[in-house]
């Protein structure tokens, strides 16, 4: 029995700039077949109602039931196998027990299915079984071009298209919004919340394990919907990093994307910080609490982004407007000025005490009308980027009769337009008429506030994103290429003798070879190399035992300093020799290096790389010297960087100020930093051999900047396969690999 | 006419348990009678609605009106004046214009009344105008023993007495939070919120400008109110902040006391971070945000604090358990660790893929009963402090009857509970029962979890603040008393000459008059006095000019250096003595100061004193050198200190971590730091001459503790008379002020 909808279309105007059917997600999001494939199982009201949902609610395509026994379900017909069903199928809704999912995946492979969701968790099967099920699901899905969405997925929904391939009773209301979670709790919960604040979405999806479809798919596609203008999601994990940014970068330009992302407390505070920087690179905006993505769903979804980070407050309280403000100036918005103008008009028509200024307390007898006379000047005023209207209960005060005035008000374009209507059951029919009429609303003043920074902060970044992945072009000194002759030998010196660390000389000749300014350091086998070297150097000396990660830590970090003439130099090297033999073995001594003594006045930073487990390379920059771990003052930026993605890496340390500010001593000239991080990333990401760099300190006066001390580790043959060479976020920075592991 | 009550008692029982009226604010809080002064001038529906709500409502006293003309308003006589009136007035409730409050406080004062709530704003007023009224007010109450709260108070609300002396309509529900605010519009809001979420008041104040009565005084009388269990305040400004602390300090311990501090961003993160170990010092729970406020207040008043930091989460979501436990663990919670006995007993009763752990994920088909049988168990396992638990909205989920098993259970004593019932409206039955049954809810899982720390972190502080204020009685060295006739000399020098600061050389003595390490330092006017101390020393020296504010910058930080022979000091003593007269002035040379050569292998840490312009003296600790202005790893605390609250302060430093933990050094014992700072503290409050300390570095190795730098300001002449002697926060230290600067 061929079924259609048993409710005729209602509010949704169907298939309306529903995409041509051609992506293969819209076999996901907009099908136009669909079978729920295992009915027969199907005991347990979790999954009779998915079908319930499927057939009673306004979707129009074709559903039908799937099972191996049974004589029907409901008013379908019952087929014993998808490929008795007539007609070809857009999505399968597998919600048999997990056993049998591998074989009807191959089942709906086999008649040309274009994707399948699978809801069973697998958890009433152990850890080892439920991995050995996935591989088999993937072994069948690779067998033709079907993409599956889930294990453990609680469905999709699309309410344009009365889709409810959930179990959730309520079908969302349509909207602009889509949410993306893994989980089918937090699906659950938003979907709810959504009907109760009256928030419209345009498609919700529970992604589950994400064997296949995950987030760079569906990023990308919802980019095309025209339906969609804000992306929520809340993560889990992330699975595939690349394909993350990769969608995200090219999405969020246009359309909002809204990350919260659970489950960080079990990792590194390095790991974290090295998303956060992820999630700013392709202009993602994180928020940290369910509230916050909430509250952002809900504002960005009625109102455009603020231009600037300029306030206006208009407020019938002094109270509330100082909490809106405190929270404002803490989270890095700004207060507008008025312009003369606006308040040469309220001194006009506000009694003679009002606040003559931002906040605009309209004091406690503001009835509506003068709230509405003073928003509509205030909206209008040039100098404000942004509004936020508060209301709290005072024995004047109408908030209903105030919210509809302020609703007919006719607000310039561009301009986000935020309330608060203070209290309880009085303020809620005004809060409501708020709502309807596309102003954000917010219970407390201060909440409000921060919606309005995170706005500004997501323009922002997206602005910042814009100027800042340009390489500038030049030809000049800064640019010139690097050695790779001399890498390659170090390359090869290291992996042919197997060990996992270079030592100082060949780390700063590392970095030599990429441009990077280093301490000179020359090897020195017997005492006189050292005297002529020293000679060479012409200046005082200091001599150091050439160490590997072998050398015992009493020794390693021994030296002799202030090594002003030859038979200085020599009995160093010999009492060196000696100290080593002695204490970390006869055979340990290698000789030494012969190095400058160092006029260590300046500031001691740090720079380096370590290999993200999910986003490879990544590069460091902050506070150098002993206490550096103390501190943890320290930036992360992923590779290549541009000289502008170097200076916003550097800014978000705390002794970058120092640098540039003045404290007592000369300042740092910042594009000198600036070109050493950029040739530290070419570096990162064109020797993909590379695991670790650490150089520390990296010294900085205004005259010099000057790697002293460098410790480079690299891969050993166990090196992953996903670390290897990998995609960049940049095309304008040179990434080929070089030769020098290949070599 | 004597007015009574004009509705009879309802639900409250009167007078019971309220105070005999022998506390001066009986009168404002259960008053006996009350007048309502200025009715004649109540056109505004503002004044009216006040007069109203005493009548209408069910207040038992007597309540008059005085008008100077007029026969009467409602069914009230109008007295002319408030010495018409036929009985004594306990309070008056002056709702006139700002300009006749001062004559009617003295007619007040003239009878007798005993608490005087002024309500105008003063707003139609200039500022001058306002503060001579105000001085008007405060001299007329000054001729007997009135009290006044306001101006610009919205009014007081017993709900327990049936009394609103405020414009709003409604009644607080009687309940045990008190409610403190400035501001009438905050007031406002809270109590519609207070009714929205059945949330019960004990009282609620608005205290306006605070020319009076003031947060010190109604903590102290709140604190004897047996209704009253917890203290919710709402801060501008703090304005006498030693009547706060005491009063604070005195309650806190039995009685839960939250403020929420606005107008913070107009001050320096200086002020606030006082601000903030005042709180902390009193035993004050500090929140950030005004949803936290009310969140705080409603859990304060259902739960108890919690023992320790360990919660267990129990939830038919995966998603948001994970979302608890991040904001548990990044909030300083701890995930408990379920007894053998729990987990073995789940084993049983759940499915088998039960997620065997904290958090209990119940999975998503976990009805009431699981729900219930689970909750139970949880709830009595001992290594559980507290007990969340989440409701996500799945399909075979019940979020009402789920409540209403859960709200059955007998839950042991001594443990919070708190729930999340996720989603809108299909979740408010169960949530409102939960409420009524004394279950803390929250919308969102992760508030919840924050709000658990903040119990957590709440028990932690008062525990912390039990233990850290007794002094060790020890006569050893330790407490040795300080040379107080050296700091007399110091002190009288600095006095007589009318600088304002000590140099380099008195600074460092002071510390060694108290105690403190400090670095041999020794005056020469001549060259063969510096050879002289020299030779005393012993090792190589270091000479610098001595300096006053005055020296020019560029020869203030003049030294020479590494001086081991008597010819090198004479020479460098007249290199000095040359640069400066050439640079700084013929008559700027006043001789050399003479220090040996310290090996500066250590930390380099920051102590010091300020004085902050409300709390007085306040200690610093934290990261020295040159970039402490850069990292400001700081913190501060209120003298005096014992050694414990000299170890909690650092605790609050990054440095201190590194001093203590190993970072490639021998470690600092604490106990020789904590010494430092108690003697520094004591040093402080015994010689209020004293301005501020710097001192930087404090070398600090494991095997000395040494002050190298120290500079001193002193006050001059101009010293404010608040900042002189000031009472401390604990008997239990040496406050005597030293006759150093009596002298």
């Amino acid at each position: 029995m061929n079924h259609s909808v048993m409710t005729p279309p209602t509010r949704v105007t169907r298939l309306d700039g529903i995409p041509d059917g051609k992506h293969p997600l819209d076999a996901l999001l907009a099908p136009r077949s669909i079978a729920v494939i295992g009915t027969s199982e199907i005991s347990e009201d979790v999954d009779r109602a998915v079908l319930r949902n499927l057939i009673d609610q306004s979707y129009s395509g074709n559903v039908y039931a799937v099972a191996s026994r049974g004589a029907g379900i409901f008013d379908l017909r019952s087929y014993p196998r998808v490929d008795d069903v007539p007609e070809p199928i857009d999505l399968a809704l597998i919600i048999a027990p997990a056993a049998q999912v591998p074989e009807l995946v191959g089942q709906c492979v086999d008649v040309g299915v274009r994707v399948a969701i699978i809801t069973s968790s697998g958890s009433r099967e152990t850890g080892r079984a439920v991995a050995e099920l996935e591989r088999e699901i993937l072994a069948e899905a690779g067998r033709g071009q079907i993409r599956l969405l889930g294990p453990k997925s609680f469905g999709v929904m699309n309410p344009f298209l009365g889709l409810n391939a959930t179990p959730a009773s309520l079908m969302a209301q349509p909207g602009n919004i889509a949410f993306l979670s893994q989980s089918g709790a937090v699906c659950g919960a938003v979907l709810d919340w959504s009907l109760h604040e009256k928030i419209g979405i345009s498609a919700l999806v529970s992604l589950g394990k994400m064997i296949d479809i995950g987030w760079g798919d569906l990023i990308g596609y919802l980019g095309d919907d025209p339906r969609t203008r804000s992306i929520i999601i809340h993560m889990e994990s992330i699975h595939d990093p690349h394909s993350f940014l990769w969608a995200a970068r090219a999405v969020a330009s246009t359309k909002p994307i809204i990350v919260l992302k659970s489950g960080g407390a079990g990792e590194s505070p390095e790991a974290d910080a090295v998303l956060d920087c992820a999630f700013r690179r392709c202009g993602v905006l994180r928020v940290r609490r369910l509230s916050h993505l909430f509250a952002m769903a809900e504002v960005l979804a009625k109102q455009p982004r603020p231009r600037g980070p300029r306030l206006m407050i208009v407020t019938n309280g002094g109270g509330p407007g100082v909490l809106a403000s405190d929270a404002l100036l803490e989270d890095g918005g700004v207060l507008a000025t008025p312009s003369p103008e606006t308040l040469a008009a309220l001194d006009d028509e506000l009694p003679r005490c009002w606040s003559h200024g931002n906040p605009f307390d309209l004091l406690e007898d503001a009835g509506p009308e003068r709230f509405a006379r003073v928003v509509e000047r205030v909206a209008a005023d040039p100098n404000a980027d942004g509004l936020l209207v508060i209301l709290s209960p005072q024995p004047m005060t109408d908030p209903t009769q105030t919210a509809d005035r302020l609703r007919r008000i006719s607000y310039p374009e561009g301009k986000p337009i935020l309330a608060s209507w203070m209290g309880g059951a009085d303020v809620l029919a005004g809060e409501d008429l708020l709502s309807r009429a596309g102003i954000g609303t917010f219970r407390n003043p201060d909440s409000a506030s921060r919606a309005f920074c995170y706005l500004w902060r997501y323009s922002e970044n997206l602005r910042t994103l814009g100027e800042a992945t340009a390489m500038p072009s030049t030809d000049d000194e800064q640019t010139r290429p690097p050695d790779l002759e001399a890498v390659a030998v170090i390359a090869r010196d290291a992996r042919r003798s197997g060990r996992t660390s270079l030592n100082e000389i060949e780390s700063l000749r590392l970095l030599s070879a990429y441009g990077l300014p280093t301490v000179p350091t020359f090897a020195a086998a017997s005492a006189e190399e050292a005297v002529r070297w020293a000679q060479a150097i012409g200046t005082s000396v200091a001599l150091k035992p050439l160490t590997d990660p072998d050398t015992p830590r009493a020794v390693a970090h021994v030296s002799r300093r202030d090594l002003d003439e030859a038979e200085a130099v020599s009995r160093a090297f010999a009492a060196l020799e000696e100290l080593m033999r002695r204490k970390a073995g006869p055979d340990h001594f290698r000789g030494v290096i012969v190095q400058p003594m160092i006029d260590l006045d300046g500031f001691k930073l740090f720079a380096g790389s370590h290999t993200d487990p999910l986003f490879g390379p990544v590069v460091l920059f902050g506070f150098g010297g002993r206490l550096t771990e103390v501190f943890k003052d320290r930036a992360y930026a992923l590779p290549p960087l541009t000289p502008t993605l170097a200076r916003r890496m550097m800014e978000r340390t705390r002794i970058y100020r120092a640098l540039t500010g003045n404290h007592g001593r000369e300042t740092v000239d910042p594009r000198t930093l600036e070109w050493f991080l950029v040739r530290l990333s070419r570096l990162v990401i064109e020797q993909p051999w590379i695991k670790q760099i650490d150089i520390n300190p990296v010294l900085a006066s205004h005259d010099r900047l000057l790697a002293l001390n460098a410790r480079v580790v690299v891969w050993g043959p166990d090196v992953p396969e996903s670390l290897r060479p990998r995609p960049v976020l940049s095309a304008d920075a040179p990434h080929q690999p070089s030769p020098a592991w290949l070599a």
